[in-house]
């Protein structure tokens, strides 16, 4: 299993925009066969800046999701939303380490 | 729902204690009535790096984890192998919005 956590910050006049792209990208994501979690997190402290939490079965099946159209349709869409570069920071699971607990 | 990610920097020579007390404390959270997720994940570009998916029902029942026994023996026994202070940053959760999805 790897966990991707994505940190993006947004132009405040995007917000709206932008969660209606990610909870599109989101319903897409999680129908991928090797998708476990994807989740969508918008700050208390700052609502311009989201985290996205993509919870995949195998490497394979995070490196498969760049190839879809939807996240290429969503890559696409909230770049020039985008106040900086987003970054991910990829994860090993320690915990729940079944994955039928995912 | 309310989702805490905490961000963890170890001293490499505690790598092993932190997740055994850490692994310990999921099995712990997990099973607190409001709890939805208690996830531990490491690095892979730093396996002194870890990250905690803390996610809960409700404002209330995070705030109740902090008060249980396992949580204040995990604090006091992982904050001696921290190289430096813990970061807790709370999110409102967009996707996916139904509870029983978590």
């Amino acid at each position: 299993m790897i966990v991707t956590t994505v940190s993006v910050f947004v132009d405040k006049r995007h917000i709206d925009d932008f969660i209606r792209a990610t909870v599109e990208n989101h319903q897409n994501s999680i129908a991928e066969p090797g998708n476990l979690r994807f989740d969508v997190l918008q700050s208390l402290e700052n609502p311009a800046e989201f985290t996205l939490y993509e919870a995949y079965i195998s490497d394979e099946a995070a490196a498969a999701h760049k190839d879809t159209a939807h996240y290429r349709a969503w890559r696409d869409m909230v770049a020039p939303w985008m106040t900086k570069p987003r970054e991910g920071l990829a994860h090993k699971v320690i915990a729940p380490a079944d994955s039928s607990r995912w």
